[in-house]
């Protein structure tokens, strides 16, 4: 089986890749073939079958073929300029994030066969703020130009499964806690800040209050949903390619008190509430949970709780986190 | 005032240039130019100010620049590859229904003030079938090329608008009827067919039972949503651009009702059921109805019953119809 990841350079992208070249295999077949793509594609991670690696601008048809050879099985579409990005500057995210997905789209029309397509949609193409639980049919009304090109993306994606062009699954991804490195100007840059920092012994601040909650997974659901998305039976989706993964819906509270599990008094106390009027009006208009009742029902794991998110970041991310920071 | 209609050379573009050709003034303000753009571009109606005609591709974004000159307040944008042709022809539906709204969209950043946009989307963006009443907060999860690119048009231009760039008002049209012309391919032919043939004098076959319901406008009613969505207070809509403007959910029976009330015994024995399982497959995946609350209370007109769409047709195209008929 031959897969490609486009935005293979990525904090997931890369995660994925390491999994995939641990395993081996995916659904019980041999991986034969990996094509890792984005602009700047890190080291491949050792594996037992052949890697190529090809840097390039999604935007551009004749490199997004090269990245999608004659007999590619799947394809994981994590290629992206992302929100705050894409909010600064329009005409970029439109490149990539709409005609990038169109020649995705493109080259996957190229093949033998239509591949399975795994795309990273968003949950920042929903409205809804804190009240909210997001129905499974929810509507998209995205306050955002990251939002509204993935949703885009989604319906053109959804379409061409449709036509049978390709064979597509769109999943909705939370916001991703821990993030490793440093914090930055996301408006939910916080929500990994608050317990990524102090668990390196470093001092933050935490722009909203203890009761928002948010709507997150950890990278190791992500890449799990990831590989049941690229698997799954699709015949049962009918039209709708669009999935809402069942993430967890967690206060900054809950993730302080993990915090304090996890790293002890000392870690929580490094942690200081300094309110944001301008970041509270961003991800106070982000939707804090979903019903993922459809994604259950297709198997899709359910992310646990905040312990678990935080003993994963400890585990998988903090030693080569604190490793990066000291090279600085 | 100056306004550009793209798509000014199809059914409902023209009744537009008319209507606003006869009037002269939109809300109060004298219009000083009126550009109408299309592939073939027809004969200007007389009007009291100067009209520029200007054929070309909407993909092609030079041209289309060319059709909103500086100072265009308002850009009626009624232009697309419809349904049946972006069905059968997914790439040319992409190259206009999409890339065609983006070059619209470049064209409208580059005036000095933000234009309305009044863009015409389509009930073909939902699905739901006979039994819904699609409200309005729906998800457009569509079944079909035209409308997946329609509801992809609505999000890019959504998102423009909230960014300032333009000032779009996007109207989801119910089926139009009663169109003159022809019988066609288009899977809704026959909703027109069965009053307009027999008001002909001809014999024509419904491929769906009495009881099909559907949602319908006269070309009256749009073009009188298309000047009030112009026109109308866009401060309120606040994200949500998308208008599902009040039609009328009407039954083949009412229309053959309708038929006999205008044309008689004679016109309604004219149209014989003939059951087409492959159209009946398409049609009953349309929603038959729509709550178009929010339309409503914007001031959007609600439709008249389906004898004044007759009505409309014996006074506004029958004539025409009779002598294009004639004359082929």
């Amino acid at each position: 089986m031959k897969i490609t990841i486009l935005g293979a350079g990525g904090f997931l992208g890369r995660k994925l890749a390491a999994r995939l070249a641990q395993a081996g295999e995916l659904n019980g077949r041999a991986i034969t073939g990996l094509t890792l793509f984005d602009l700047n594609v890190p080291p491949p991670p050792a594996a037992a079958f052949p890697i190529r690696r090809i840097p390039g601008d999604l935007a551009n048809p004749a490199t997004v073929a090269e990245a999608i050879p004659p007999g590619t099985d799947i394809v994981f579409h994590l290629a992206a300029v992302v929100s705050a990005a894409a909010e600064a500057d329009f005409d970029l995210g439109l490149r990539v994030n709409l005609q990038g997905t169109l020649a995705v789209l493109e080259a996957c029309r190229r093949l033998e066969r239509a591949p399975r397509l795994v795309f990273t949609s968003s949950v920042a193409s929903f409205g809804g703020g804190q009240g909210a639980v997001v129905p499974d049919d929810g509507r998209q009304l995205p306050a955002n130009s990251y939002g509204a090109q993935k949703a885009m993306g989604e319906l053109l994606l959804q379409d061409a499964s449709r036509r049978g062009m390709i064979d597509a699954v769109s999943l909705r991804l939370p916001t991703v806690i821990v993030r490793p490195g440093r914090p930055n100007k996301a408006a939910s840059s916080f929500v990994s800040a608050i317990v990524r920092e102090p668990l390196l012994g470093l001092p933050t601040t935490c722009p909203v209050g203890p009761d928002f909650a948010i709507w997150v997974c950890s990278p190791r659901r992500a890449v799990d949903w990831f590989l049941h998305a690229a698997t799954m039976d699709t015949a049962v989706l009918g039209l709708d390619r669009g999935i809402n993964p069942p993430g967890l819906s967690v206060t900054v509270a809950e993730l302080l008190s993990a915090l304090e599990a996890a790293g002890g008094q000392e870690a929580r106390s490094l942690v200081t509430f300094q309110p944001d009027p301008a970041i509270e009006a961003i991800v106070s208009g982000w939707p804090a949970s979903f019903a993922a009742t459809r994604a259950k029902a297709l198997g899709f794991a359910q992310q646990d709780g905040a312990e678990a998110i935080l003993d994963a970041f400890l585990a998988d991310d903090l030693k080569a986190t604190k490793a990066e920071r000291e090279m600085a």
